[in-house]
């Protein structure tokens, strides 16, 4: 299954996109794609209950704005480094063990929403990463049963603002963390789906011209290794995003001169069977 | 006011502890101490509603299970090296703006609770601090207006795993966020109780002996310093935890040799017009 939300931030409503393309809304289901849903087989109850409602569900207007596909999870952890090139573009050393940091749960946005150039920054990047979002209470899971509790996948955009994360005193979380740097979507695109999540070509161009283009076959660790490492430190809970890293080609990275988002830039990024996103760096109107 | 949460975890019911020293059940108040609480001037209408309800709100059973002070935020953010010793103790600088870090929310729990050591654990240390709640969304936000962002403080005891968090690869979140590495109350007292938060004892026990003893005189970066600098990075949202830093006095720390939980280990902590709480050291059960 293919799910999204759509409706003004904060007031999201379900929906699912059928195999031939149709946005359904499924409101009348009565839940949102949040912590309780996925906690409560959520997923196994979507599918049975659209046998019999799905042919009268009514479309999504085609002008709806698309949230985020899930509801705000308790949180968000992305992995550093987890691509061998883009460490090496970020001049740090290949880690042993996966790196891991928070990004606020108050940066998540739709993945058509404006990307805010938070005030004072100069060096607003992009990353385009898989993400996974997990399907139930995953505490001390081993390797091999870790990929019970994946619910699914998406794509993040971990905007990432440079000077705040490596240069403004200690941990990354600074930089990782404005309002809307965590563009998710447009699908939540459940497991079955996708047999194989590591071998997924995944890419992001800036105005039309491709900076990012890589393979899932490339993550240093792989999902299950990070799945299974993280639940050793905290609970993953029902809902939570898991972003696995980003491969070369971001902007402090570009040879000879970094580059960085400016207003007006158009950022366009897509993961193979996922779908892809947009969006326009804008100078945040809160500044 | 005195906010408290009783009942078992997952569920608690809002409570007020009046000033003579009684615990009352607000449930019939209707909300719980939470983001939409704080967000549509909870503070306010509970005091008002609390005129005319007070005398006839049913006491808390002496044995209820008090729980965080607070429903589950968005974020958990600590402030790192904020006492001038501490930074000594941990053998780091004494840092030039605000170190920040996240704690994951999945580790809240309420204050007499047992502290889970987690698996693999050899290093699992206490930090008494001092807790700010936020009252409404905060963003760029002055140093001269930040203390009206602020809807009270708490006692917060920031357990941390030294090894996870400063030998497992990269950011400090890995030794922060383990499930109960979070106590949190026993109260959200309310600013109006609190006229100078820059002036509290705060200390914290191991078996009966004083091990943290400091004032929040001493902290590097004060209150307004810090909601104003978190702010210019993230977006804070009404019930979000801002844990100010621990003074010296951690296990880490200590001479001749450190000293960390063990099973059994009895943990009592207080702030000064904020009250104590206790908890016992075990072998997280989950293990």
């Amino acid at each position: 299954m293919k799910l999204f939300r759509f409706g003004p931030k904060g007031q999201e409503k379900p929906g699912i996109q059928t195999p031939d393309g149709k946005n359904l809304d499924c409101s009348s289901f009565g839940e949102d794609w949040n912590e309780n849903f996925f906690a409560n087989e959520g997923l196994y109850r979507l599918r049975h209950w659209l046998v019999d409602h799905q042919d009268s569900l009514p479309e999504v207007p085609k002008n709806a704005r698309i949230g985020s596909p899930i509801a705000r999870p308790s949180k968000i952890i992305c992995i550093g480094l987890n691509y061998r090139k883009h460490a090496e573009e970020a001049g740090m050393q290949v880690p042993e063990v996966p790196i891991i940091f928070m990004k606020a749960t108050s940066s998540l946005s739709g993945p058509y929403d404006p990307i805010f150039i938070p005030k004072n920054s100069k060096q607003t990047d992009w990353e385009v990463e898989l993400a996974v979002i997990i399907g139930k209470r995953a505490k001390y899971v081993s390797v091999e049963d870790a990929m019970d509790y994946v619910a699914g996948y998406t794509v993040h955009n971990d905007v990432s603002e440079r000077d705040f994360q490596l240069r403004h005193g200690g941990q990354w979380v600074k930089g990782k963390s404005a309002d809307n740097f965590a563009p998710l979507g447009p699908f939540l695109v459940t497991t079955d789906e996708i047999p194989d999540p590591h071998n997924l070509r995944l890419w992001l161009k800036l105005n039309g011209k491709i900076l990012q283009d890589s393979n899932t076959s490339d993550l240093i660790f792989d999902l299950p290794t990070i799945i299974s490492h993280l639940s050793q430190y905290m609970t993953l809970l029902p809902g939570d995003v898991i972003s696995t890293g980003t491969p070369s080609g971001v902007g402090m990275g570009l040879k000879p001169e970094p580059r960085y988002l400016e207003h007006g830039d158009v950022v366009e990024l897509g993961i193979e069977g996922l779908g892809s996103s947009r969006q326009v760096a804008m100078n945040d109107p809160e500044a």
